[in-house]
């Protein structure tokens, strides 16, 4: 309420304590002031109430929800359902306008105000994150992949000869893609084996960029973080070269914002050499919905004509989503969870190997890899073939999620072109291997249960047994004092008996 | 709750009461039953309570939900913010996978059912708006700027040699620009003038389509809905002529699902020639939040490439908006919409004639086009040059919004090719006018306010007062019974007061 | 947000389009304002956006939602539960102090506000409804009973010799509850059968209170709303008994606030004689959840001892819920229902009349009562005893609720006293019937299903086979087009096969 | 979903995702098996996606949910406001019938589920709590003083000729008020003043029943948690005294769950003596808004009696509320709680204790009152007379809550009974003080802030300053790292800037 209101409320309910609700109420309006005047998420996370009262406020300044509006547009921000309202905060009208993603609606000042605030939280996280250069971010709402493609398009029209991007392997499908569905034709970098880690090839990397000629060559396209035993891109090296060659340089840091190492690659990528753009992935990075990514350079200008290539308005859900996110969190909590995610790294390391040791296994080291872990499974294979694949559907039966075995001699054909041992980086890794990773969010609970239906599963194949059928011990005890664990366990068992007996109805 | 928990219940509360409820709860499961059998919009629309139940049912087959589930994946749908699970009803996944935009993602069964559902809810809502043989379609959380750039990427693949876009000139940025961001060169064929309708040049178009070479063509990208005075393209002709020339056609039918005249041309299109694909915004044709669109066609292949192009996982959101509001909705209710719509273009028009009459101006003669509308405002700029930009800025400030003034003679530029007359549609049109239009979700009161508030900005004008500066008369009135109206203006003064006091300070 | 943050705002969107929002958000603050000025419903409802602003403004003025608030006391405020805090809108503490229901809590100044304008709200509506001269009230977060049993204990504070409570017979529980619960000996007067009328009998009233004694009489306990044939008491003359032998006088408008006719006879009695409380459910009358009641009368200092009558403070949940209500609804939106209500009755009376016709039944003629009507049931009665009953049983099966039958000579004993003839508010009524009423909220669906189904049942009785097992006729079609009756039928089938299937098992 | 639905969703998305999604399903199921089964509260708090699948369960049971339903009776549970139907989960009907509040509702087998397992939940959470023997309770809609005279209009109909109640005073408005409703005397016993406490007078207690006649005597009202120095009533004696008397015991035990003093002393009373029912705020233990308590007892029929007492139906809103905290908290965090308030009473007394001395004052010694402390304030009175109540407002403006400061001599009238020394509990007790209370909920910061704000006030009256206008010092700092109680400060500084700024306009 206004000051105006204040005061007529003061004749209903007595003056000191309307004061004192005024006072409480600018409270809320300090923290915004606050946001608004310096662009940066707050140190320590917003209250529930604070947020949403910053979210009404947002909406009302936008006119499918001013009282006195009448519209004769073609798009107006009308919502057929109040479900649908809701749940957007009556922010209909998204972001960006037809000539840029980034700039201003008229008819849509909240909308165009969170999306500017947005973007200039999200840089702070950036810069508080490791790469304190970065000079220029934006949030859009695709995925990491598509987001990339657009970096690609961008380039197109700086380097119009150009037809070729190089790319040190990742297997990985929507990196791969992203050139493709851009209309690039990728040069596959193949990974040099050093100890068990799979490292980017430099030599080969400059072979083909002198062999190519630096101007038909659209941009070197590296990756940080990914799946062990491969492990972060030699950034710093590649970024080099970039600025020798004058070839731009994207880095795709999909999961990277979480770890410091990538970070730091990226910032002293930057220092050292040329990097045009890094784009991350908003639902990995933030624990948010799937959806969203951030392009973020260090060249404020390249950044805005990658805003600029957008054709059209694009949905404020991601936006809205990482604002909520990042206020709820504040930089200390971000932090925080930063923190613990470090130390559940180092926990689930132990724990599989020890896990590794007590099956014959190893942990493979892969020190470089901040992130993801990779246990051989090369004594599982040899019992049984196709023990490795059996153990994969065995974990995601037990939901144990993540968890990704790695088969050797997988082929696989995707866009046309035919990776070899597809899902291990390279042609042919020495063992197959199982993955596991400690991303944000995880918990203790999350690393001792995976160990725990782990160490079950491959018990199981000891035990010769090798099928699918194995049968839940009866140790499920007493359902009233049931654990996470149990009931899920015994729900499984209920599960079956159940549905069977409909279908033989 | 399942029939053994129903059967507990009749031991804490009466038998006939707990079998009443089971049965109540199975008529819910009925609906859900015919949506996942049928794969249709239902014909009435659901309770709120019915689709909340669905999307709750989803969202617990999700692994994120799961009660026992351990996650060690890089990507696991953890959410930092009840706000934000709240919000997507805790559906995190996103729809699609690296691979697909379309495709079923293991971890997450709910969202894939949402992201099949959808999709079928939709394509059965297209047919039943008038394109009754389209085949298949896939929601994609782009505006359709986006979309038709991924059209246009998917037929560089299939036709390898082209960089020619034949495009018969719309002035709207995002339509040029998905042709730019996409790395062709776009060859704009201005419209011929027919009576005070601008309508497509088919001599130009296939004069060029033999100039250029058709395997120099990558596609015709032609416009359904657009601001009067053009008018949709002829389709048929052009579909004839890219089947002649076996150039592709892609049609933008950006808000026009809500016309059964712009439908019916694209079904006619495909009946007698060729239309690869045609690509609608989910925002101006179903009333959900800006950013999504849906991307048609009628062979079936060829729009799964375009979706296997999409490289990455993507928002679930817009998929989630437009399920909602067509379950909420049903097939009857959104007809009832269109409906109201067409009844309300009737009399949109017969108003604006009125004023335009008193005002010494006309209403032009724009039959073809079924959802904008243009009034002169020749006679305006006689009187005072400026007036018309004027006119446009006073109706901004007067809440109505949607309401676009086009002056003569504005020169613009967009990604380097300048446009004579930009906003008109053609380099120079024989008077300047405003445009107003109806869309889905206007009422009568829209219609009534925006005559209203249009007639006293004109007679503003013609008082020779011409500035913006003019002074709410004071019939206002008694606040207390303050209609729509009055409220706005009250509080537009009351505002300038409030806001300038403290500035004073 | 306040003015200085509007300015901050321009600096990072353009100035015209943050005024424009600032404006709009005045807007809203203009609604509140007439509100907090007058206390009054507005006469056109409120939006949701502006309704909920208000409530979370009140909600930043109680101190547990101080931002720098710290809590010593043993009543703070904590809510343990987001879910909880979530649907109370943050609104804690209740409404009331330990003095007084409709004192003002320091602590809370939100809270008491929406107390305070809650009360303002319903008074105004009151008036509104009828009762033009009704001069204070409160809403209380009872039931209309227990409500009726706290101003029956204030009286005894004012009348401590008297012990009865003279009470025209009603038969339902609570009203005659209220007056055991307070400690009081109900003197029951038998109505009069006029026609087919049950009308209050005056010449007994007016004797019973001589024989006792006005000085050891409470008060009259009287009632308007109440199932045919009972008809509203004469309340005008019983006021005017009451003013001359000064005693007090209670009505029990349960929901009679939905009738002119009820709000009427209370306006008469209060100008002609002696009306010292009414009392009127919240849910029956104002379409929100059960548990709130309005207590009302024309003497505001004996309306106050009863609010200072409930010891501690009480649940703001009804006045929240009712001030919700009837802010969205506004008084042109209460007044609507109200009047179709009236039409839903007259319409109702007419098919019930037609299908009583057609049964060989008759309609009671009971043009007193506005809200509720009875159908004879005497030849069903004669064709099979048990019918009556059954009757009642297949209506609740076939979903069809609130329609009440009424058998002949059900004796019931209630806190110690046997009533002949219960449900039927006299000993021995001519014939057996059958409830259905008009009440707040009915549409034209619930109408038309009702009879329908009611029709069935009945023939089903016809046929001589009287069983409740009747097989669903085989015509309830394509599923896909089912109708909400066909969904029903459809649901109640398949639960029988799917639980029954399980229980075999 | 249902197993059907299951199956279909197999043709949609593959087998085995739906059943790992179906599987989750169960698990979800298991845990309301559970709760159906036992009727207690789980050990481990649900998930909202429980609790909220749950209540809609719930909810759809409810024939105002119904889909097919058709409602003709003058009660259908219809809501007319979005907003309200939706905060209390579609669920309308309330709780009880006409004829008892713990009744089941045909027309709402959810609700009465809903009512059912509150109480069975709840009554399990009083176990777990410390009074072990306890064999029935149930919630009701009003606050403690209400409830306590539902109890003791209860016992009239026990107890026809008695009319007094012997009540050992405690200086409370609402328990004292409690009697009064009822119509019951009052017959104060004052404490007696045993080192700093204030203890019942167990001799005077036993003289009044000897000399009023204990058939005169409708019960002994006795009281646990109360404000220090007085301690809680000696429940053992007294209880052995109604016993041997045979005269009802009901004992006040406000918000006594949260202590196991409390509890174990109602435990002992009712082991060695007569305890008939003891009452407990909802809000005051368990966290949640204002409005409800729990009646309950050693007697299961007197309990029913109480229950039978309350005519009408009554708000399902604070069973709701209490269900959803106890199942989101489980028994678990709720003896978490439990632990950390006791943790925080002695963090307090230690603080609290320190600062006194500090201030020359003493923190009295009051070891029987497990919630509550006293530090006198005699020296601060000795210096400026006036010096206590500003204390008060002084702590009020700093938003320090519930820190009740006691000034000598304070005289009030309540319903007609004069009291001396009013909020102290006495005459005239030796000293003012300040009472500061661990309460469940309560945070170390909470602590910590209250000892720095008291500190800083006590601080300004030893400068002999002595005024209210005391002047913020400048040491707040940078806002852009302020911290809670910072940005307090400056809020409350702005504030007065900003409305004085518009005031002088």
């Amino acid at each position: 309420m206004n000051c105006e209101n204040f005061s007529i409320s003061e004749k209903i309910v007595s003056s000191s304590y309307i004061r004192q609700g005024a006072q409480a109420r600018r409270t809320h309006e300090q923290f915004i002031r606050l946001l608004l005047e310096k662009g940066k998420c707050p140190e320590d996370g917003w209250d529930e109430s604070t947020i949403e009262l910053f979210l009404n406020e947002l909406a009302l300044m936008d006119s499918n929800n001013f009282l006195g509006n009448c519209g004769v547009g073609e798009r107006e921000g009308r919502v057929a359902s109040s479900l649908v309202a809701r749940r957007h905060y009556r922010l209909i009208h998204g972001i960006g306008r037809s000539g840029d993603i980034a700039a201003v609606q008229p008819k849509a000042a909240g909308s165009s105000l969170l999306n500017k605030l947005t973007n200039a939280v999200v840089l702070d996280i950036l810069k508080a994150a490791g790469v304190r250069t970065v000079s220029s971010c934006f949030v859009v709402p695709m995925a990491t992949g598509m987001s990339l493609t657009l970096c690609f398009l961008t380039l197109r029209h700086r380097r119009p000869k150009a037809k070729y991007i190089l790319w040190p392997r990742i297997d990985q499908k929507s990196c791969f893609k992203s050139m493709i569905t851009a209309g690039f034709e990728p040069v596959i970098v193949e990974s040099l084996l050093e100890g068990d880690e799979l490292r980017t090839d430099l030599q080969t990397v400059e072979s083909k960029m002198k062999e190519l000629g630096p101007e038909n060559i659209v941009c070197v396209h590296s990756t940080t973080s990914c799946f062990a035993p491969r492990v972060p891109d030699r950034l710093e090296e590649l970024a080099q070269m970039c600025a020798k060659y004058e070839i731009p340089h994207i880095v795709n840091n999909a999961y990277g914002v979480q770890s410091s190492k990538c970070m730091h690659l990226i910032q002293q990528g930057a220092r050292v050499g040329r990097i045009d753009a890094f784009v991350q992935s908003l639902d990995k990075n933030f624990m948010v919905p799937v959806g969203g990514a951030i392009i973020a350079g260090f060249n404020e200008s390249f950044i805005q004509e990658i805003s600029r290539m957008y054709p059209g308005r694009a949905s404020a859900s991601p936006s809205l989503d990482v604002l909520i996110t990042l206020l709820s969190l504040g930089t200390n909590g971000y932090k925080q969870l930063l923190k613990e995610r470090k130390e559940m790294y180092t926990y689930l390391a132990e724990e599989l190997k020890k896990l590794a040791e007590a099956h014959g296994e190893r942990l493979l080291e892969t020190s470089h890899n901040p992130i993801s872990l990779a246990m051989s499974l090369g004594n599982l294979e040899k019992h049984n073939t196709k023990a490795v694949t059996q153990l994969g559907s065995m974990l995601f039966t037990r939901q144990v999620s993540g968890a990704r075995v790695v088969p050797l001699g997988t082929e696989q054909t995707v866009s046309g072109y035919t990776f070899q041992g597809f899902m291990s980086h390279t042609n042919e890794y020495p063992c197959p291997y199982l993955n596991a990773a400690s991303a944000i969010g995880i918990t203790r609970q999350d690393v001792d249960l995976c160990i725990k239906r782990l160490d079950k599963c491959l018990k199981t194949f000891k035990r010769e047994k090798g099928d699918q059928s194995d049968k839940l011990e009866s140790e499920s005890g007493n359902p009233a004092t049931a654990s996470k664990e149990d009931v899920s366990e015994l729900a499984e068992r209920f599960q079956e008996e159940a549905c069977l007996g409909l279908k033989k109805l």
